[in-house]
């Protein structure tokens, strides 16, 4: 088994992720998130809402699912959204036809679908499944087509990103803000690709979910005001010249923005926020780099364009992140699709004296001769330049007509005026955040099969047998050397801001004088806002071990001293070490180990070690 | 303007709906929800996580939105769920026949598609649009269509409901809760249903948040532990009898279930939790009544059937939630397309002893006779007949051919044994909420127009003059006579539990030294997670009307006196009465406000009135 593997058995046992249509026999591309694993997903995306909604204040929109066509005309995606497909003609499996050439030759991804068509058949690939001979290539469009409304109804797509809804509510987005750059806003929600041939499990989904953010800024000014923030911080980063030598660089977002590395400041400090929110989810800092897109693979409208990557055990180095600077791409086309100007209204700091051409047809005169056409007509007269205005007898095409005009019906002029303002398109920074890589990113990273006689021996725990005249000891100890006894434990060794139990409350026995106080305990902790789990199955060891397994960071056990001396014991999850402490103000306790960074050892006097 | 476009004119200037692709012109039956709606709405969902999640300890699960053929056949919803469609022949305009049909005659919908077009032919009904006629009426499936990957791929659909997730998963969910009935889970997802032609604004919409929970039950015990929580509630009961009289009846949970006019405790318990999520929301008490299903309109499998409806004042009576004891029908329906036993083994209190007929084919016989066939001559051997197995030479049919085996290659009895448990179809209880009804329910049912001026002599406000010596009334006392001038304000009377925003922090003015505190007092109540927004635009008069309109509780407002005596002035939404209160704990003063109930009163020192 490798780590994958070993991750999903988790997985699917403890309630993290199922096979969708298990029941059915299952379909490709699609997962469940079992009740652990919703719980997971979603503080994952609660601390996505707390760094973009709430600290940044980019308000977050909910936009339907399924898109109406013009939507994705704009967007591209109609035209360009597509995946060279290729069918074996003997079985009818589907394959990437880049995939399949990927082997024989680089740069496989850059081809046509001619061009791989051509490679298939002159290197005689064939189909891996039943050595069938393949058809012709051809583009593949990603997205799931529907029909909106009865009959022949309408097409529809369903959305392949989230970020078309805050393009296409820009002007409600824009007046929500009162038309002040820069202003962002975001959405954490389905997308969907209908993939040829998903085959690397959560990875590769054909229905996923999306954290987008959208940032319009002022084209003339990508500065950051937070800037320094983040300046000082060091990141891992892939550039263009860090590929080409083949090593990442450790670079400050500063020394990167000063050196032209990262584009600008708005850029860099996104990309040091991205890295702070992946840190404290629970991706590993030393298996998470920013790479750079290549000249080749950016966008022709993208000034720059950053990947958070994480490493995994099965498939390498894994995309869950795009930053990039979009210019005025998005807005642009979706202004010429809808014929609808998309721009804010800037003012200057101070008002700019502006001289420009002004041509001022006289109405008076226009309108006895030309009658209804006046107005075209005048029309037609404003955008003619100087030299033709100046003809003694002017000459305009309206509706496609020749007409003349005499010099004294308009008046023409250079003029100074006072401009305050100014129209401008904004530019884009999107942050994209893949939310189904980032889980199973904190559940690779979070997983260990730890030998734990090995850690005994290494921390210092001890059996019980010393401490036996202790009441608390004998039985926690009895429990410690049980969980020596095992050869290993697998622990989720998730981050307190996502585990999605973040206390296990733990009667040493299933009796009422024990499970009263625990159940007390729990109702106090989710008071608190912590999420509480009471559980009375099994051996206090078997607990434990359960816990390990979903990640619990600390787990309170009441035995019969509890009733004496008001004090329970707290295990912590990482060390295995316990301590004990008072029940008044437990809950308090647990929310600083959680939330406060309060040191275990501080949380009350340790025995058993 | 009716209420309905009263609210919907404050819910798109605010950012609380908007039409979904206006940019493009908008498409029926589609909205989006803007930064503010968009909180509320989460905000509704949150509150109901906290009731049916971590109160009732349903576990969420997420489950895809598009699912396969097979589910779908299994639910009914490929054969069944369709409503009859009429397309005019001049125009092409699609109408509900049974809707074209109801002006003319009673129950229109229980009609047949074929029988509807008979009508319409009779009547001469003709285009609403047009005055064209119809061709004939057709059932039209409302799921939306997609092909789930390349080429001629899979039927998919998008899900009608999400019920089905916790069905398909139910082998899953019964061992994550060790076999253990009751359990129950959840999903919050949306649901798609392709309505012909959606008229009626957010009522009606095309995509939809629903909120779902499946609780499975022993089919023997319809008791629930927790009964008496809710035995005392009085709720407005439409029950079948009811509506013969023409009257809702209030009756206590306990009432109605001893009179059997609700089928049993877990369905009373279950509809006083929705009363009690229902009015915790925000839906007004006085415009909620519980109706049960009549005869002819439940379902065939269901044991009874209750909605939630809201009084609205343009759509009238709407059903928001529906509570119903669906039997085992789902269960049994999936297991039998699915070809799989679903069910809880239940283990009795105390064995069982039970008398049964057994069948033991000798196989050390059968072996050497029929050789391959022997394991299917013995299969066959164990479904015959005490009478059957009597006979010197038995007949078994195997593979269409007769066989004949000797008495002696069988033996049979009666034997008594001991039974520890069963093996049961658990019933399912569903309350099933749709969240974008709820939340259309919450913005009419708190939408206020209120005359300012009646109101302040009501409550005995006061123009500032009068006050003209205290520093701090002068200002906001200006402020009180400056809203006393409007006439009317709109205000959005929400539940601190839901409103999106639940505290605008004001500066006096735009000032450093006023602002800076104002930030601070920010960054104190997001501390203690209360929804806190910096406003600074605008006069005072006019950032309060902006926070009566989206429904802020309490206004925080900054001025030149706090710098002195470190009070600001807190002011209330509803009664537009100001208090001083001191900076210091002002979070915690607010937090008792919001959620602990906590007079007005008592919050500080009254001024102004």
């Amino acid at each position: 088994m490798d780590k994958y593997e070993k991750v999903f058995e988790l997985a699917k046992r403890r309630g993290f992720l199922w096979n969708s249509f298990e029941l059915y026999g299952g379909s490709r591309g699609f997962y469940d998130y079992g009740p652990l694993g919703s719980t997971l997903k979603r503080r994952i995306e609660q601390v996505w809402r707390e760094f973009y909604v709430i600290q940044e204040g980019h308000m977050e929109i909910e936009c339907p699912t399924i898109g109406i066509e013009d939507v994705f005309i704009a967007s591209g995606h109609v035209g360009g959204f597509s995946d060279p497909l290729c069918e074996c003609k003997k079985c009818g499996e589907a394959f990437r036809a880049d995939h399949l050439v990927e082997n024989v030759m680089n740069a496989a991804g850059t081809l046509s679908a001619e061009q791989l068509t051509q490679v298939i058949k002159e290197k005689g690939i064939t189909c891996p499944e039943c050595g069938g001979e393949f058809n012709d290539a051809y583009e593949f469009n990603l997205m799931f087509k529907t029909t909106i409304g009865p009959g022949t109804g309408r097409q529809g797509y369903l959305r392949p990103e989230t970020a078309q809804g805050m393009f296409v509510d820009f002007q409600r987005l824009s007046r929500f803000y009162r038309d002040k750059l820069p202003f962002g806003a975001v959405q954490i929600g389905k997308s969907y690709r209908n993939e040829i041939a998903p085959r690397q499990g959560v990875i590769r989904l054909r229905e996923f979910t999306q954290a987008e953010c959208e940032i319009f800024v002022d084209p003339r000014n990508k500065k950051h005001p937070n800037f320094e923030r983040f300046a000082g911080r060091e990141l891992v980063l892939y550039s263009q010249a860090a590929q080409e030598a083949g090593e990442p660089v450790r670079m400050t977002v500063r020394e990167a923005v000063e050196k032209g590395v990262i584009a600008h400041e708005v850029l860099g400090y996104n990309i040091a926020l991205t890295n702070e929110f992946l840190t404290k989810v629970g991706i590993d800092p030393a298996r998470l780099r920013f790479r750079q897109h290549l000249k080749d693979e950016m966008a022709h409208y993208a000034i720059d364009c950053w990947d958070a990557e994480i490493e995994t055990d099965r498939f390498g180095w894994v995309e869950i992140v795009g930053i990039a600077d979009r210019t005025d791409y998005d807005l642009s086309a979706h202004a010429r699709v809808s014929k609808t100007e998309l721009y804010v209204y800037v003012e200057y700091d101070e008002p700019k004296m502006v001289t420009r051409f002004t041509v001022k047809p006289n109405m008076g005169k226009l309108g006895p001769i030309f009658k209804g056409k006046a107005k075209v007509v005048a029309d037609a007269l404003k955008q003619l330049s100087e030299a033709e205005l100046s003809q003694a007898e002017i000459k305009v095409t309206v509706d496609g007509e020749e007409v003349t005009v005499s010099s004294d019906m308009v008046e023409f002029a250079e003029e100074t005026v006072k401009v305050s303002g100014e129209n401008v398109v904004p530019h884009v920074i999107e942050p994209s955040y893949g939310i189904d890589r980032i889980f199973y990113g904190t559940m690779e990273h979070a997983f260990e099969e730890e030998n734990v006689a090995q850690k005994a021996a290494e921390s210092g725990l001890k059996g019980s047998g010393e401490e036996g005249e202790e009441g608390p000891a004998v039985e926690a100890g009895g429990e410690a050397e049980g969980e020596a006894e095992e050869e290993t434990r697998l622990v989720m060794r998730f981050s307190s801001a996502v585990a999605p139990v973040q206390v296990a409350v733990l009667p040493l026995l299933t009796r009422k004088e024990l499970s009263d106080p625990a159940k007390d305990i729990v109702g106090k902790l989710r008071e608190k806002n912590l999420l509480a789990a009471y559980d009375d199955s099994g051996t206090i060891g078997r607990r434990y071990r359960r816990n390990d397994e979903i990640g619990t960071p600390y787990s309170v056990t009441v035995d019969y001293d509890t009733l004496e001396d008001k004090t329970v014991t707290i295990r912590d999850r990482d060390s295995m070490r316990q301590v004990r402490a008072p029940v008044e103000g437990i809950e308090n306790l647990l929310y600083e180990l959680i939330y406060r960074g309060r040191s275990f050892e501080s949380a009350g006097k340790p025995f058993n070690f």
